[in-house]
């Protein structure tokens, strides 16, 4: 050891403390080289004019850090500079991290996904082993064009063009599933501290994936009628922002649809405005009843509105593609965007993806999702009269995954959860999914990935733990008030 | 039509201009309907006290626009608002367009990917079946994990800890390649206007994914030993980078490899300014000859190295999934950008990868692979050195897929690649890949997805191209002055 620790026995921190500090630092910076010795505690504590025990200790803590290793009858020894270790929470800022524990042996309500069970392993089956048959298996497996696999993209763009959704200013582009989608509109539209009108309530991953950006959210009423057209032109006007983001059909977290009105009045409206429009249509293929809509996509002559769909919702969300429709100017940027993101989409399950659709197996398939999410969202209609509080209130979906259900005050959803999850059941509450406003009695049901039977019985014991809620809230206001006396 | 244009015959806007801006303007604002019918030019002229040619200049610029159809005997009716399409152009700023078209008929050294030809489809079609055979086969169709399909993930991880690359500080997760990696790194650690180290010069992928994210590229020298360490010093100090990406075997253009030296001067050079490295590790498994040499994560007991690794390049680029390795704290804050940007990778490729590598399949490819990419390689080596011209310079990489040629002077890369394409031999010029320093004579030599022939045939091409350019360039500069009279 080349340096002597100068400690100062006036100073508030303790002297094992400051001959510790000061050795560590030699250590930490590399000036004390790994393997290097230490001198016994009785010779540095005479060196320094201390009690030997003040050398113990700071040569114990040292050790402790990590920073010296003692050997019996060898002394003590440098280790490195392993424990100083780079900061990553000052390199990276703090954060919240909010989560919901959700998992466990419950019924859980709380994630927008399809039923496992309702998957048709052996037309998927079917399809793999078609792609592996295939003269150009080796070009699937060769790096790929960022704009996606050309004989899936074609696929998906004769489709869209026969049914209107594209025009002849049009172009398409693979994802990762829409949410990807969103993500590259994020990359080239988004500059820090841009508005972007979002539905209110929305999805969590919109939310984090925006603001991560740097956005501000401008959230526009959403409720069974999907966006309010008047409330988005009042948006429009304040906040000035950079898109606006509107679901047409089956929103998550509400269910809400889009009337044909509507649609015509936010595509007008954003067109006076001159902003583009992106049409997230993740659920549109999921509709149990009523007519089908065009597409705001298909109503809008300007040119300023862009598609995003997904083969996720309505086959497999484990494999990743989805794709977005629109003006060619945006297109490009998008899929340079999305070649700096991650090259291009993945092309075995685009590949699989096609074959599945193109030998009708993705139709048949989808009636199936259509009878069992029809008989599912009925359950869960059902169960809501049957068992949520009077004074409760809930959205009438017409397909997609998702109920929206307010209770009654007093009750608040967030508050409510973690009895709801003892008792068994799961959800995910109002807060969520807020962006302006934050109604402390929502909360959203995910029903698509639960039996009927599941979905009743997941139902009832919300309805219970409700109602021992209300009730012990019911004894608080008549508790009497102190006595005047 | 209920409005009559206001014109000013004293205004600097011809007459038939300022009629026709004001329909437009009806029109485009949807005060005049799809179907309303115009006045007939007569009659509007009579209106307007103009002449009547005057009203149809504008009526025909109208046409133009596309805002009216003319029939005719029935006059001239509003189309709609169809043509004021949203700009573009101006919602999304200009941009530069430079691309290099190297597609057609040549023999490419352009693409830095494996040669098709070697892909191990058999092998590749057995894993799939195998997949296909899962019990957990409906698992991989559902909604996964962010940090990547576990079994994958937990193979990867316990790889990684045997080979001593992840301590118990460290986590790992999966990412569409390296370069999904890269822009996770990105999206976590950069704001506008950091610095970020990189190479000099580096492959046009981080280039644009760093710079599109505001990042301000500091490069560092970088050779036949990879990345110079003192001028990374340097660089540290002068810009204070928020991180360093650098490459440790067979950089991506130049083929540069780190010697173990700079290895251990780069860890600590990092270590003493607290700033993070990131290790790119694409070509890591692709080494030809010499010994391979500890990743900079091995020797860095600081915690401030993360390494991206891919199956990409060793096996089947269309399949994107690649990892990340590294602390803990950095790994959760990647795993919720992955989440924002795709939700997960795709789970059939990474399903059908595992059992590609836990059959040995893997390891049986990447033999095959390394004997025929020493074989390329030589073949190159051998190639320069006998038909690129005197004064030349080229690297000798122990690995990889690229080699990176300096022309002797005047020649320029650039300049040269048209003539080089015509005459059917295409390759990257220095401009694509140069951060701070352009050396005009520079282009990449990317041999791998190429037979030895090609590579012979493509180079003989190559040293006649420029055979030629060195001649002309030999005659211009006896160009004799003009007379002094």
């Amino acid at each position: 050891m080349d340096f002597l620790p100068k400690l100062d026995a006036s100073a508030e921190v303790p002297l094992y403390r400051q001959l510790f500090e000061q050795i560590a630092e030699e250590i930490r910076t590399g000036r004390m080289a790994r393997g290097e010795r230490l001198p016994a505690t009785r010779e540095l504590a005479g060196q320094l004019g201390l009690n030997r025990t003040t050398v113990s200790a700071a040569y114990e803590l040292l050790e402790t850090e990590g920073l010296i290793a003692g050997q019996v009858g060898r002394g003590s020894f440098v280790l490195g500079r392993g424990p100083s270790k780079l900061d990553w929470v000052s390199v990276l800022g703090r954060e919240g991290t909010e989560q919901a524990n959700l998992s466990g042996g419950v019924i859980s309500f709380a994630v927008s996904r399809p039923s496992r069970e309702l998957f048709p392993l052996e037309a998927f089956r079917m399809s793999a082993r078609a792609v592996m048959e295939r003269e150009d298996l080796a070009d699937i497996l060769q790096l790929g064009s960022p704009a996606g696999f050309e004989p899936l993209r074609q696929y998906l763009l004769e489709s869209a063009r026969d049914s209107g959704l594209a025009g002849p200013d049009d172009d398409l582009l693979i994802t990762n599933g829409c949410q990807q989608g969103m993500d590259l509109i994020g990359r080239v539209l988004v500059r820090p501290g841009d508005a972007v009108a979002v539905e209110d309530p929305i999805y969590p991953g919109l939310k984090s994936l925006l603001t991560g950006m740097g956005a501000q959210l401008s959230g526009v009423p959403c409720g069974q009628d999907g966006m309010d057209p008047s409330a988005l032109e009042r948006v429009l006007e304040r906040d000035r922002p950079r898109f606006v983001v509107v679901t047409s059909n089956f929103q998550n977290p509400t269910g809400g649809t889009l009337p044909l009105a509507s649609r015509r009045a936010i595509a007008d409206a954003v067109r006076r405005a001159g902003v583009p429009l992106i049409e997230n249509d993740a659920y549109g293929e999921l509709r149990y009843s009523g007519e089908p809509l065009p597409a705001i996509k298909q109503l809008d002559e300007h040119g300023g509105t862009l598609l995003l769909r997904s083969f996720s919702k309505v086959s497999f969300p484990g494999l990743r593609v989805g794709w977005a429709v629109g003006p060619r100017p945006l297109l490009e940027r998008l899929r340079a965007a999305k070649q700096s993101s991650d090259l291009h989409t993945d092309q075995l399950s685009q590949a699989v993806l096609l074959e599945f659709a193109q030998k009708g197996r993705l139709h048949t398939h989808r009636e199936k999702v259509l009878r069992a999410g029809a008989e599912r969202l009925a359950a869960t209609l059902a169960a809501c009269g049957e068992f949520l509080p009077k004074g409760s209130w809930w959205t009438r979906p017409e397909g997609g995954m998702n109920v929206w259900v307010r209770l009654p005050e007093p009750l608040d959803a967030g508050d409510l959860l973690g009895r709801a999850q003892r008792a068994g059941v799961a959800y995910l509450p109002g807060r969520f999914f807020a962006v302006g406003r934050l109604d402390p009695g929502t909360l959203r049901l995910s029903f698509a990935g639960l039996s009927p039977v599941e979905i009743r019985r997941g139902l009832e014991i919300l309805g219970s733990v409700i109602d021992g809620e209300l009730k012990s809230a019911a004894d608080r206001s008549y508790t009497p008030s102190p006595a005047m006396v």
